[in-house]
C-alpha cells in the first residue's frame, strides 16, 4: 500500500493533462487504485505477478474497459519477467484474456501486444511490452483528454434556462475508468474546467453501485452532482429535468451498437421518449469493427451473491445493448460520430 | 409481538380465501407485519395509538397501496377511541392523511371512513368505524381475490414455448402490499394454484428493496422465481424471456396513466419497445377519477437517507407516471379494461 500522493506523482504524462491517475509503473510492479474498497478507502494495490493481475481484473479491484485494456497490457509484461518464449506468451495472453467477457478493450489490447511481441525475439519481449504497455496507457489518457475536448465543444452548443446544465450518467465512466480523465465524463471535467455551470446525475448502478465512485470522483473535483437510484432516471427524464446523457462503452459493434453497463439501455430508452440526446463517449479501441452487430456481443453473467441477498435464485448480467437507433453520436478522440459513420 | 398463527387465524374472511394475510384487529387495537423487518424476520407489532397507526404508514412499516388504505381506516377506529367529536374526527383524518401522498388508497378510504362516520352522532362514530375499516380490509381481499381470477383468465390466453411462462413484475405488490391476495400477484397465486407453469422475474427496487418481499412472498408459496437488479429489465425483455409484465399502482388517473414504484416507467418502455404486454393491476379503489392524468399525481419525495450513502445530494423521488399509452390492459374486480375505458 502506498501514499497517493507518491502515485500521483508517477506518470509523467498524465500529470501534464489530469490531475488524477488509476494505474502507475515502479521497478517492474504495476500499482493500482483497489476500486472494490472505494469509496469507503483509497488503497493502492501492487501487483507483482500475471496471477494477481488477472485477479485484480476479475474481481474488479480495476474495472471499466479503457482501464481494463491498460492493466492487461501491464500484466503481460509482468506475466513475461520469467521467460518470453512463445509459449509463455500465449499463455499470458490466454490467462489475461479470460478474465471478463464482455470489454472489447482487453482483446483489443492483447491482440496489440501480441503482435508487438511476436515480432521480436523472446529474449526482447519483456522490455518490449513495457514499452507498448505504457503506450497503451498514454494513449488512453490522451485518446480520453481529446473526448473530452469534443465532447465539451458539444455541451457548449446547449443551454439549459435557470438551472445548470444537467448531464446523465449511468455506472462510472470516469478517470477511475481509465488510465486517466474519463470517457463518458472527461467532457464533464472539461466542461467543469471550461467554468461551465453543470450538474451531473449520478445513478447508483446496482448492483455493484459503480455509481457511488462517479459520486467520490466529482466530489474530488468539486463538480456539482445529484445521487439517485437507477430506478429514477425515467421520472428524471420525463420531468425535464435532463439535457443530455452520456455514457461510456465496453464494447461498440461495428453498426454501433453499443454494449454498456446493465441499465444503459433503459436510460437510452427513456431519453429517446422524451428527444432528450444520448452519447457514448469512448475511445476508438472500444469499437469492435469485427462484430457486425449487437447481437454478436457476449453478455458477462457475474456471481449471484453481487446482489447481496439470500434469494435463490439470481440473474446477474453485467450488461445490456443500446441499439445505434437510440444513440445521437458516439464521442471519440476523433471527434463526434453517428454511429452510422464508425469508420476504422 | 405474537405467533404468526395466531395472527394467520384472526380474521374468518381472509382464512376462507387465502391464508396469509397482513392486517388483523383484536380487542380494539391492530396487529401488522412489520415489512421493514421482512425478509429477515416476521415480527409483527400491535399499533394501539393513532400515532403509532401514522408512523407504520410513513416508516413504511405497513406498505403497498391497497393496505396503507386499510390500515387508515382501521387508524381512524383507533384515533376515536377516547372521543369522536367532529374537531377529534377531522385531527385524525389530517393526521392520517398527511403520511403519505401518492397512494390515493389512503384519501380514498379516509374520505369513506369520515362520510360514514360525519353522518351519524359521535357517540356511535367508534363502534362504526370498526365496521367500516372492518368492511374495507374485507373488501379488498374480495377484489383482490377477483383480480387474481381475471389475471388467470389472461395469463392462460398465453404460452411460452420449451419455458414456464415469464411473468416480470416491480417493486411489490403481492399479499404484502394488500390485506390479502396482493394485486399484481393475484393472478401469479391464481396461476399457482390453476398448475400452470410459471415462473416471476423479480426486480430488487431500489432504493427500498420491496423485490425482496416479493422473492419472500413467492418462496413462502413455492412460485419459481428469479432475483435480478433492477437494471437488468430491459435485457430481459430484449432476450425474449418476458411474456407480460404485470404490476401494482399507487394511483390511476381518469385517463389509465399510473402512478407507481419509480421505475415502473422504465420497464414499460422496454416492454412497449419488445411487443412485451404491460399490465397494471389494482382494485377500483387505487383510480383517482378527480385526476385527468398523470402530471396532476403528487410523486412523494423521500428522505436520501433510504439509498445508503454518504453521497451529500441525493433525489429520492419514492413512484413515477407510465403514461396509458404504454399499458395494454388494467385488470380491476371488475374485468381487464383498457386504460381508456375506465369507469366510475
Amino acid at each position: 500500500m502506498r501514499q497517493r500522493q507518491e502515485i500521483q506523482a508517477l506518470p509523467r504524462e498524465a500529470k501534464l493533462i489530469h490531475p488524477y491517475r488509476t494505474i502507475a509503473e515502479e521497478d517492474g510492479v504495476i500499482v493500482i487504485l483497489d476500486q472494490t474498497r472505494l469509496p469507503g478507502e483509497a488503497v493502492f494495490l501492487r501487483l507483482n505477478t500475471l496471477d494477481q493481475v488477472a485477479h485484480a481484473i476479475a474481481s474488479m479491484q480495476v474495472r471499466g474497459a479503457p482501464l481494463i485494456g491498460a492493466t492487461a497490457a501491464y500484466g503481460v509484461a509482468i506475466g513475461l519477467a520469467d521467460g518470453a518464449d512463445d509459449v509463455r506468451l500465449q499463455q499470458v495472453v490466454e490467462t489475461l484474456v479470460s478474465t471478463r467477457p464482455t470489454a472489447v478493450n482487453l482483446r483489443w489490447a492483447l491482440s496489440r501486444m501480441s503482435k508487438r511481441l511476436e515480432a521480436v525475439s523472446p529474449h526482447q519481449r519483456a522490455e518490449m511490452a513495457w514499452h507498448e504497455a505504457r503506450a497503451i496507457a498514454a494513449e488512453d489518457a490522451m485518446a480520453n483528454a481529446d473526448i473530452g475536448r469534443y465532447g465539451l465543444a458539444l455541451l457548449q452548443t446547449m443551454t439549459a434556462e435557470d438551472r445548470p446544465l444537467s448531464v446523465m450518467t449511468h455506472c462510472n465512466a470516469g478517470w477511475l475508468a481509465t488510465v486517466a480523465h474519463g470517457t463518458a465524463l472527461s467532457p464533464v471535467y472539461a466542461a467543469h474546467a471550461a467554468k461551465l455551470d453543470i450538474h451531473v446525475w449520478v445513478s447508483e448502478t446496482r448492483p455493484r453501485n459503480q455509481g457511488l465512485l462517479t459520486a467520490w470522483e466529482l466530489e474530488q473535483s468539486g463538480i456539482n452532482h445529484t445521487l439517485i437510484a437507477d430506478n429514477a432516471a425515467g421520472l428524471l427524464l420525463m420531468q425535464g429535468k435532463v439535457d443530455i446523457v452520456i455514457v461510456g462503452a465496453d464494447r461498440i459493434a461495428a453498426n454501433g451498437d453499443t454494449a454498456n453497463k446493465i441499465g444503459t439501455y433503459l436510460k437510452a430508452l427513456a431519453a429517446k421518449a422524451h428527444g432528450v440526446p444520448f452519447y457514448v463517449a469512448a475511445p476508438i479501441s472500444t469499437i469492435d469493427f469485427y462484430c457486425p452487430d449487437g447481437s454478436a456481443i457476449p453478455i458477462e453473467e457475474r456471481a449471484a451473491s453481487e446482489l447481496g441477498t439470500s434469494a435463490k435464485q439470481v440473474a446477474n448480467p453485467a450488461f445490456d445493448v443500446t441499439p445505434a437507433s437510440l444513440i445521437s453520436g458516439i464521442i471519440t478522440e476523433r471527434g463526434v460520430h453517428l454511429p452510422s459513420e464508425l469508420r476504422p
